[in-house]
């Protein structure tokens, strides 16, 4: 399993100049790194210095660049994903007659397409490191949490079809004709377990991924602008209410402020001045990603103390929101929401208090 | 109708700061405008010296400004549009035991709730202009062609649908079941009707707006800045591709070269110098958006010469490709898929020849 590394800040202040650092300094540490582009432009090509395809190729020794291309990566996931899957269900497959090559791209299917492709290198064992060099904004952060989100939808739409009478009522005219079309009988039963349990399985496997700082890692870049540094707490604070970890913050071009420091504490910051903007001179100059012992917690769950505590930096107490809907606990922060689904013990219960303090969104069940 | 004004360009480049200024430049001239930001963060709030809410408001006369945040728009829609909806067709509703304030947000979310909510602004006749602020890169692009890329969709599959034996094979029994949920009754023959012809219709009405420069229209912004001006023409390319009208180049605190300015004819340049970055020294200075004789057509199809021209600049030969996989045309550049549906007489007819010559793509059938 490969620690999927991304860099998150405002657009110029040198995300893809830290990322190509970043990539040349883990493989001359001797780790296998894969870097991946999510700007589909020859731009990236250019401030790498050789341009990339949609096939990962060697650069130097250990290090491997990949740039995607959501229309190529659209027609193969469609051929060998979609349409295989139709055929081993369907018995009059009808999904032959549509070419990958003709598919339309919406919003999202970039990002969602991505994590399907680096899901499939991080499975292929080949590489130690991907360093991922994707939007750097909140889209980036909601990629890399689809399984979260996919996770929650699933559980709440299986449960909901389950207990609701529709389903019940529509399940005897839909098993027949299921039977008949798809290779595979199903009953009302176990409806809940097949074909989604493969789903939920791959969701919570991604899940969990997430929450490790040692799959997943990101990192602040910003300069001193008063709107990358802002820009840089609001994605600090987003990135915990996703789920996932901040190793630190790269403060590029110019050095912070000692008010500046403060803000982002207790992250490690790493200055990187004197430079010229090429990644060249960045080498060996940036953080150890691999040291992690450091990082605050994005979610504990303390069962004996009936208490949950959410880090969320970067938020004031008006941002941060917290209710309970559905059976589990809805946290609303950053333009996002992060439901949380509380083990057995706590499961059900109602909220007795909740209160925000340092930084922390503390809720007393 | 509105005329939807967006900015697009690599971030850092000042993006905002010109639609802020463009906001102000058009109210001052006596247009409504509504000023619509994609970034959820406090910054924006900053930058233009006021925070924004999500529900429009006053900023100076004429001048209203609304910032977009996914999970409110979503908890809006799912409650006013989806819970609504399926009361209207389904006997049994289960929807209503979701709150719209529990849902998650996947990447495209975002760009589509935007997209939902400028239209009804747009229908609501209280603008003239809606200056939208979007994250300026490609995901723009692809949200203000969703209608386009939709309607592809479902064309391509209610065909699909109608002309497979599977289609003919589950009709008789989902019937019974549709019409003991649903409240209306369907027979095979008006399947392709009812309901997605509501939504063809929807599709068709926004793919209509998107070609004419009048309803859309794209300014790009840019520094004098390799990485800047190489994204630029990109973007360029890719608006035309995904249907997007570009009014000009707006050159932001530099000045370009000669070579710089050749390589963006035949658009209008306007050069923003000596400012100190604050949008108050830049209203008055901006170009007229109303001016749009000059802007040359992303498509047209010549039916007497049996010709399709489609204006791709920013490309080489190499990085677009023709393709005629179904029953319409398919070009692939700028990471985007265009699906060109031909005027009866040319539809179906196989491509004779095709060739790039000064930005255009001339296909021959």
């Amino acid at each position: 399993m490969a620690q999927i590394l991304t860099f998150i800040g405002k657009g110029g202040v040198g995300r893809s100049t830290v990322a190509i650092a970043a990539a040349h300094q883990l493989a001359e540490g001797g780790q296998r790194v894969l870097l991946a582009s999510q700007d589909p432009s020859p731009v990236f090509g250019q401030l790498l210095g050789q341009p990339l395809t949609t096939t990962p190729q060697a650069i130097v020794p250990n290090l491997w660049g990949v740039q995607f291309q959501a229309p190529e990566l659209m027609a193969t996931l469609w051929d060998e994903e979609v349409k295989e899957r139709e055929a081993r269900y369907l018995r009059f497959p009808i999904l032959h007659t549509v070419y990958g090559q003709e598919l339309g791209i919406f919003p999202g299917m970039d990002a969602a397409l991505a994590l399907y492709t680096i899901r499939g290198y991080n499975a292929s064992d080949a590489y130690d490191v991907i360093v991922y060099d994707g939007l750097g904004d909140l889209t980036t952060l909601r990629t890399l949490s689809i399984p979260e989100t996919g996770g929650w939808y699933l559980r709440r739409f299986r449960k909901l079809i389950l207990e609701s009478d529709l389903g019940r009522t529509i399940a005897p005219f839909i098993q027949p004709i299921t039977a008949a079309v798809l290779n595979f009988n199903w009953s009302w039963e176990n409806f809940a377990e097949q074909p989604s349990q493969e789903a939920a399985e791959m969701l919570e496997e991604g899940t969990i991924a997430l929450a490790d700082p040692k799959r997943v890692l990101a990192y602040l870049v910003t300069t001193t602008d008063a709107s990358a540094t802002a820009i840089a707490q609001y994605y600090w604070g987003s990135a915990q209410q996703a789920g996932i970890s901040v190793g630190g913050v790269i403060w590029n071009q110019t050095s912070p402020t000692p008010e500046q420091q403060t803000a982002f504490a207790p992250l490690v910051q790493t200055e990187l001045i004197n430079h010229g903007g090429d990644w060249r001179s960045l080498v060996g100059k940036l953080p150890n990603f691999g040291a992690i012992d450091h990082i605050p917690q994005a979610l504990t769950i303390d069962v004996p103390a009936r208490q949950v505590r959410a880090f969320l930096p970067g938020f004031t107490k008006e941002q941060v929101k917290l209710t309970q809907y559905g059976p589990e606990l809805t946290i609303e922060a950053g333009d996002q929401r992060r439901n949380i689904l509380l083990p057995p013990p706590l499961k059900g219960q109602p909220v007795k208090s909740a209160k925000f303090q340092d930084h922390y969104l503390i809720i007393s069940l």
